[in-house]
């Protein structure tokens, strides 16, 4: 049985469940792997966690200090959050020689080029995998499973307050602002649900998993990010009627020697699994060469399933530095420089609703102005309406056009004197 | 960079496409894992998969004995299929200490416990990730990232052919037989489809899967079997109006201090996300302590899927042996004596169709002996048939009931006098 002793920085939620993973699974954990997880160290600045948890004297601390100066610690978990404190408790563990697990994707999305380098010269390692996908095994799927795929992209539902508000939407025909209500309610949604709604989570994670899946630095500044404030939820039914279901997605695509990545909505075709992800699951699509379409399924948030996350990387990290192992800076290199591109070089389908004046010539005129943008049309549906209106909404379905494109025609169309507001332009996602 | 030296022993299908990917993806894996797969020899009794694969002289080779005594061969993998001599090439093949990789779910089901045991003593790996689920890393999953959860159930969609013609069946109405002659024409069923369509195949991915989910061993004759050759296409379609489609299933049950382990057709919510896992496709979902719900789809079969699979296996053990590591038996021990229950212990809720006498009185007969067997109905249906017949379906929908007394009840149920032919019985799962 080899010993490895781990400190835990933070016992807030994840911190917490994972205190008591390892209390109640600590012999399986031995049987399973033989690895024996001891807690030398467990830091708050809260003391009441210490009865809380029934924290041992000896384990228990309110200084993160003490924590990093045990030699019996082998590897530092920060589970602080954050990117300020996070950033130098890490940053001081690798100081100290402390291998790092993590949970924090803000700091690893913003500070990953400055942390990793730091960590392989001191021969260290890194276990993110509870940062993105909660308990969901894609960190190891990508680095370990796809060792032998090239890659060519990855689609995400890494949100699971947006994917539970936009679920309530889908089922239910309610508003975003009901919906958000709802989530908030029930504990899905924070009070300030900005960085869930906005995209902004969603980019981190995305941020982390395409420099993994494509090895190469990600630039979290030139990810696209569009949120789903401002869904309205006649798009949601026209969707569903069309065969569609509304996802806020995190993508990221390997387009010749660039990637692009981006968070925005998206319509995705009720053939693809992506689309029977709901409530407040998480899943992660990724296209590869040699295994083709696999998808990654599970809770991508709480206690238990982030646990779950931060205990198979100690226990991965444990069997290597109990093992007299030799140190591989292979798994932590960004060997492609590829490209990062402007979003505005996306190859999408979409989905537009433009609300106009029911006149004829209307739609040639549309379509004229699509055309002109090399922007071709695959179906076209004219709603009724019921109430007596003039403006009728006009939806329509193009095939594979550029973003760039896009963008100029619609917002040469929305500035019509035939066109009012509410339109809308969504990207489609087929399989 | 590290050099492992791999000896491949059959060039069929899979062999081929593993000798294509390393060739393709040599670099990407050097890259990506620091380790240098080098293809030492390969083996095949057909001389013309040296010039078709374009195998160097000093690689290609049609002995065996040749392949296993090379010492520069560290894993060999094992792609004959069967169980006879690929047993007798891994035996020996462990006699030469060398680790093994194969992807053969038929002899890891029934010789398992006589290969581990010697493979242990010599302290040699087992790679077998491509034996289930093609590419999905469903084996990884369970002993790595799941490492720190106890696993309740696993339900498998494990039969690409078998998922294939049910999708057939439900999403175009057409009988079993119509179902299976596309697959066959498509090349999604062998032209003697007997093992897939059977279970059986499923049987040996379940029992592969559950010994290791479980940490115990698991017989495989002790396995339930139920194929899908007499499913009947109005099920299928009744199911549908109930919100469930229909699946071949694979399913373990961790049931106190015992397991429950079957193949057989159910009737899958569709809220569950196994619901959409459509065509050729397979998935497998994991119920856990801490991860909860969790769910890993792809490609379960076919040349590429499996080598990426394989070359997974390569390269983790690759790492290992090339690193001057600690050999680990932990991980190939069944350190739990579960009981392998009889399937009549399961506890399911049950579909049931039974062809009645349109008369008075039938139902309170028939929910008579369910009530008698303590099967409490959840629902029922009377369908109006169109032509003029006098027997006319009864659909009923059970609560939760043991597998025995519902077995009993159905005997007892369809030899009434008012009860025609054409009966079924079909376990249903939620979620």
């Amino acid at each position: 049985m080899k010993k490895v002793g781990i400190a835990i920085i933070g016992l807030g939620t994840i911190g917490t469940g994972l205190y008591k993973l390892i209390m109640q699974n600590g012999d399986l954990i031995r049987n399973k792997s033989g690895i024996n997880i001891t807690i030398n160290k467990a830091v708050d600045i809260n003391k009441a966690k210490k009865d809380e948890l029934n924290i041992p004297n000896s384990v228990f601390t309110t200084s993160v200090d003490e924590a990093l100066n045990s030699k019996e610690v082998d590897i530092v978990v920060e589970l602080i959050g954050g990117t300020t404190t996070a950033k130098n408790v890490i940053l001081k563990a690798i100081g100290k020689g402390k291998h790092i697990v993590t949970a924090n994707k803000a700091l690893l999305a913003q500070y990953k080029s400055e942390i990793v380098p730091l960590l392989v010269s001191k021969k260290l390692e890194l276990g993110c995998e509870a940062s993105v996908g909660g308990g969901i095994p894609i960190i190891k799927t990508l680095k370990e499973a796809l060792v032998g795929n090239k890659i060519h992209k990855i689609i995400g539902i890494l949100n699971g307050t947006s994917n539970f508000i936009l679920t309530k939407m889908i089922k239910e025909g309610v508003s975003f602002k009901e919906a958000l209500k709802t989530a908030q309610k029930l504990g899905f949604a924070e009070t300030d649900p900005t960085l869930d709604i906005s995209g902004g989570d969603a980019k981190h994670k995305i941020t982390i998993l395409s420099s993994l899946a494509f090895s190469t630095e990600v630039d979290i500044n030139k990810v696209f990010v569009e949120g789903i404030e401002k869904i309205d939820k006649l798009d949601v039914s026209y969707a569903m009627e069309l065969g569609f279901v509304l996802k806020l997605l995190a993508i990221a695509e390997r387009v010749d020697d660039g990637i692009i990545v981006g968070v925005h909505p998206a319509l995705v075709s009720e053939k693809n699994p992506l689309a029977a992800v709901n409530w407040e699951d998480n899943a992660i699509m990724v296209y590869s060469d040699f295994l083709g379409k696999s998808m990654y399924y599970g809770k991508g948030a709480g206690a238990n399933p982030t646990s779950s996350a931060v205990v198979a990387d100690i226990v991965d990290i444990a069997l290597k530095i109990k093992s007299n192992y030799e140190y591989n800076p292979k798994v932590y290199s960004f060997f492609n420089n590829l490209k990062q591109l402007n979003f505005e070089e996306s190859n999408y389908r979409y989905y537009f609703k433009f609300n106009v004046l029911d006149r004829p010539g209307i739609l040639s005129k549309i379509s004229g102005i699509l055309g002109n943008h090399n922007i071709s049309i695959a179906s076209v549906i004219q709603k009724e309406v019921e109430e007596k209106n003039e403006y009728v909404p006009l939806i329509m379905l193009t095939h594979r056009a550029l973003e760039k494109n896009v963008r100029n025609a619609f917002k040469e169309i929305v500035n019509l004197k035939e066109v009012k507001d509410k339109n809308a332009i969504i990207r489609v996602i087929d399989d």
